[in-house]
């Protein structure tokens, strides 16, 4: 299978998971990832270590998001992709604001799962 | 070249990166990144495209760490590597912080080059 498919592939994988999130859907949201996922989230803890940890984080942010985020939208989605192995990065609009989204991924049993993200905001640079 | 091979030089690359970064080496921690990098930096902006933009970031934290950081230390290193892609994360020692760190490598010329970072810390949860 060619490098651009395994880019379509991913390409969906991520859109996807955005899509479940946007509706609030757990298990969508979970779907695309190993159960050994690492997760540096926006908020504490510092990581979550496995998919179990994982969700405990879509939980609190679906709580905090009464009625759904509003808006989580992936943009700028640059994927580079090897054989097995893969990473991407984007940016996420959530209602106002706008995150940073990295992804590291592999190849088990011929489908993409998603084994590392980082989410983040840059702290705002204080004028001198 | 076997997949431990790879892991090896990738973690010495990192290791590389992280002593020039404590030495406030500003040759040593550029030199390990691909022309296109993109940085999603502990503070703005919300991301640096390129190498000159990425040099940027680390005049900003040397000039805000007089005398050296005290310490940049990688702990929990954790390396995925395929054929011509790898990624990775870890843990940074930043005095007494601890910030989280995820990168994104390929090889160019059967060299591994960084081209994505994405440094941040997690936001303290306000207890209810």
């Amino acid at each position: 299978m060619g490098q651009e498919t395994h880019e379509g592939r991913i390409r969906t994988l991520v859109e996807d998971w955005a899509s479940a999130v946007r509706a609030q859907d757990m298990a969508g949201a979970v779907a695309h990832h190993s159960a050994d996922i690492v997760m540096f989230d926006v908020p504490e803890p510092l990581q979550s270590i496995g998919i179990d940890e994982y969700r405990t984080t879509w939980e609190l942010f679906f709580a905090n998001s009464p009625g759904g985020p509003g808006s989580f939208d992936v943009t700028e989605l640059q994927i580079t992709v090897g054989d097995n192995v893969a990473w991407c990065h984007a940016l996420i609009k959530v209602r106002d604001s706008t995150a940073r989204l990295t992804m590291g991924l592999r190849q088990e049993n011929g489908r993409w799962v998603i084994a590392h993200e980082h989410h983040s905001y840059p702290w705002p640079l204080t004028s001198s």
